[in-house]
């Protein structure tokens, strides 16, 4: 007997008790719903973790998508990061929320076909120029939800790469562009004689830290900013626009530089990673949603000016972890219900890109301050819970 | 009334039911000893998203901290992944199993000093080194689980970095290095008269992509190998060791040098998120956990020699969300309980390295064959349940 | 009296002499017609440094631009670099010679404006995209040789980046771009009320190794390649297909990727520099130069296949440094004169390209035959000299 | 007959009038010495090209190895270049000169060897650790001017590459490593029963751009800074430093940032390779010269704070081209002579730092200006020549 020959949860926790002497929770239930988990998002299902998740805000976000307050479900295990996104959002809606704006650059999918040498390469990135009408109108035909964008290209000798850049309105769409390109790539294969080596060949770049996807993009791309006045950095976040920038540029700036990072914050991860999660994203993405830059700039007034950069956002508010019934609760509280053409995925991108904000300018003040070891000591040792 | 003055998820959960007009679940229910999160992992906490937890394996697992047969959970909402990660496992066992090898690099923070100028940075380093015996003994004085190892520096003008690798045992131990951290940088702030612009610098470097982190590590490294016989991969891979060798290279290799990528490897990134959220370890981390690089070799009798180098893996089995009820018993099947000196953070890294591998393997084995698309048609729509 | 005040090369030396001690070499003499140095290419100019040049090939190129034996020029001060090559130039024509192909990314100018906000900056990405053929006319408008290809742009904060792209035919072109991109910089702050912080914001990125012009190119983008038999390998290069495979995968795909390159190479640089300098490009522009990667495949009969790829070739042939007497000269040597509408500028992109693959083919063999430190004892130590 | 088998350079002047037509200078002559060129810079040799030298500064060079005035010889043919560093050493000057600082790191060599697997590599690595006071003895034995510092290690697979940090005092060192790294390999082959593949595995990293390098270091790590008041700075930069400052930020950190760049800074690569092809030092190496960074501070009374950063700086004065007549003049000219236990290299490498830093100065400058494009139009063109 086999674990995954075995049917149900049940099952498969007896069988692993037996194997391993633990025993699981017998009292442990799931939301209404919880099942379609086994069949779309699971295998070997055994169960669930319980990921805590905390809200932050509301924070005022002014977009296209939305001018509105919003409260932000953060899951996280992380002790002071819920308290610590609270005061940003406390912070910038003080002095008039946070501006975002977006861009659908397109989820991507890139195949990498083996030519007989760089004349046929060169041959085949020149035909499917030539040929992408006919391949949009294939990527149309395996999908309603799916457009083809356009499409870049890189030669390595007999490799030839493709990068297809597809519009998949509220999916984060990878099972999508996988399927779409799969019929691309057949059709390649069988006009112009060449084999696909690989269906993905990180020319994607999907889910690793990529200088290609930081500067060409991907999913979408998100800017915030915000302007806080001295008072206000005073009052909530106890500390001066100087003194905050100081931090932005010594440790965004030069200390991401010295380090040879992709990632010019001060921890976008953070507040991704429990977006992500709280929300059925994919958690792997976390590696290409914190990319980014965060800046600041002392403006009239002696005023902070502070903005966030994210370059390559997959993100999506239908499909895969998102149906699960939690998930899709904590997109509602956000005021997100399924898909709507593409403006529920810019909507959440949208949040997104301010909730980071309020999470960078939270703690780079913290820094700032000099209180980052104190409130970890006081929240993540339980010990006293105050504001920070 | 703000979220921030209500005390329990209940009021939260009504206050926000009223501000957004939607319903929580009402009877959702938490495992034993939940309400730990709301003290210690979690503020304005409402309720939990639940993730689910396929397992797969057993992997046959071969190293200094175990050699046994381990069930892996993996906590994800991607089709496909475990069902892949076990076929993996299955073909790396039928051949053996799993070598696996760590060292324990040391988690980092990296203060920024700000001085007079370079004379003044290039004293404060060497008076550092020298005063560095003194540094360490301050450090084991605020906690028994945590030493200080080494310290790297970098000078930028009047910016001094200083990166401190510490031990901390079994815990991940970001709190505690910044507990630690804010004693030393105190002691030098008093003795040597400059001012510490911020407790963390980003030459720490904390949950961003990184060079610094993937060439002088952080936490712990782990390296894993195996031999796969050509008859096991037919037999169980569908495709041959060449046709993996072939999308190894042309992937993982010349594709993510091709896209600028810290990541030349197919998918860590999706094993890392899902172990890391089954047990409980900081999300965020998948940002560095994923780096590294996959291999492989056409060796002896065609076998297929394959090989992962994970040089940036923050782990720990105590501390954080390994302390919540789901994500402990989830670490309880693994065969790890709280803390041992170090052995259980050197074995929860060893078991990640070797499922990585098989992550590798089945997924490269997938692009070789042509079966990826179907796959995910498949298993992502819930169709049909079937070996991949 | 200050250098700077004196008006000529003997008044210079003289003024330096007395200041310093040392005796110029009293009876240099200078090729006809290198006056015009002292007019365009050095201010305060003193006289010449003597850069030894060899030649090696000829190289049986086979390209749109050329197919014909080509003799290279290469100035170096590194003994063996020349011999390597050559015998590189020798085993490829015995076996067919170098096919070359290249494309004209065009020379990039990335100037950066301050805009009051994100809405201000998108805002004008918008519009700079909508004026773009205004501003390819005015392009054109300041010389006969330019043309303005496309533009890229990058926001943050209230940063923004514009990087155009312009086809400079045969010159490389940098002075032409920096007066172009004045005046779009002019018309654009004139027109949108903005001001430009700086002509040069490095998202041209030039002169920088980058990440960007690896991924977008610049100047010219080539690609080589070339098949050696087994028994040319055997013979010419004392080694196997195999062993300089292994050598390749080792050392310029994983030792490159472990150590966070940009040039997945073996000695790019070292032939780039040779040309550059035998032919009177821009030095600096070594660095981008010599960015790319090489990449070898065992084929049919046991055959080396063999490929290298550039993305950001800076080059001319007219202009700078290529109008000096004896520079002039190495560029009529490759049966190359002035400007000819751009083809000269491929010409010599593509004698490039095909040089460096002789270099990475002989240096890769020499690695692989474990020959390299008695070569360098050998002709370094000027001891014997002997074919390598 | 074959160019190889000539053996003058009028010789094979001949032979390639014949084979391309054209006509070499006939009065060309060299500098007495010259004639060591042939034996031990170039094979091949057909003469030589004569690069312009001109002279910036002096500058006033405040450091361990230099407290005095240097005149620094650029050998260059972009015009401005010249003009452009004597106006920052005027600058620099008026306000006390800059202050340099560096460290010998240490030039590299790298190679990688083939083990049976992990478990071989790891204990490969550790018997290098054990023998290391072996090795060094090993090493000193091969050259009375070569000491070895330390070994780095990384392993991917069945891969190991060692990086061996030599002192090699006033050379720069790439022969000498290049021979006593083959000593360690043959011990290390014979004693462990493994096989190097490569004696330079691109773990060293040579003439590559390489964040490895800028993390760790090569060569020479060189620091320096100085402090302008605004009165200089709108009298002889005409502008101001705040104007200056933006350029900076907005150029050199974010441009940089958003480039995916390797060097954050203005225009190393210009000085350095004027300097390194003045020299003698291997034209190559400006890959790797002009990685860094520079920052700049608006300090008390508006005074502009700059310093430069060069990481890896592989410089020498004797050895390689630095032997050759008009390149030895041009060390002679700096008051450097053939070598001195270390201490001229150390030289060298400060003027260098010094000169680097009044580069970026004025071209921020002029940046900061706007002034770029129009002294590169009458510059470039031979107009007017007037102070920039």
């Amino acid at each position: 007997m086999r674990l995954r020959d075995l049917k149900t949860i049940q099952e498969r926790r007896k069988f692993l008790e037996k194997k391993t002497g633990i025993s699981f929770f017998p009292n442990e239930n799931f939301p209404d719903g919880f099942e379609i988990a086994q069949e779309k998002n699971c295998e070997n299902m055994i169960g669930v973790v319980h990921v805590p998740v905390g809200v932050a805000g509301p924070i005022l976000l002014n977009s296209k998508s939305a001018s509105e307050e919003i409260y932000i479900p953060l899951a996280t295990t992380e002790g002071a990061l819920v308290a610590s996104v609270n005061r940003g959002c406390k912070a910038i809606n003080q002095d008039g929320g946070v501006s975002v704006y977006s861009e659908n650059i397109g989820i991507t999918r890139g195949p990498v076909f083996k030519t007989s040498g760089l004349a046929q390469g060169l041959h085949l990135k020149q035909w499917v120029k030539d040929e992408f009408s006919q391949l949009q109108r294939m990527v149309v035909s395996t999908s309603s939800h799916i457009t083809l964008i356009k499409v870049d290209f890189q030669i390595s000798g007999k490799n030839i790469y493709m990068r297809f850049y597809y519009d998949t309105q509220d999916a984060m769409g990878m099972n999508m562009v996988t399927i779409a390109t799969q019929e691309l790539v057949s059709f390649i294969e069988d006009r112009m004689k060449v084999k696909c080596t690989s269906l993905a060949g990180n020319y994607d770049i999907d889910k690793k830290p990529a200088w290609l996807n930081f500067i060409s993009g991907r999913g979408r791309q998100v800017w915030s900013e915000a302007v806080l006045e001295e008072s206000t950095i005073k009052e909530v976040l106890k500390t001066t626009p100087s003194a905050i920038h100081d931090v932005s540029v010594s440790k965004n700036l030069v200390g991401s530089a010295l380090s040879g990072a992709l990632g010019f914050n001060a921890h976008f991860a953070n507040v991704i990673a429990a977006i992500f999660i709280a929300t059925g994203q994919d958690a792997a993405h976390v590696v290409e949603g914190s990319l980014g830059i965060c800046t600041t700039e002392i403006v009239d007034n002696n005023s902070l000016y502070i903005s966030a950069f994210l370059p390559d956002l997959p993100v999506g508010t239908i499909g895969g972890g998102t149906n699960l019934p939690s998930q899709k609760k904590m997109l509602e509280l956000m005021g997100i219900t399924g898909g709507d053409k593409g403006s529920n995925g810019e909507k959440i991108a949208e949040i997104i890109g301010a909730t980071v904000l309020a999470g960078e300018l939270s703690l780079l003040a913290s820094l700032a301050e000099g209180s980052l070891a104190k409130t970890h000591e006081r929240l993540a040792r339980g010990k006293v819970k105050k504001k920070i």
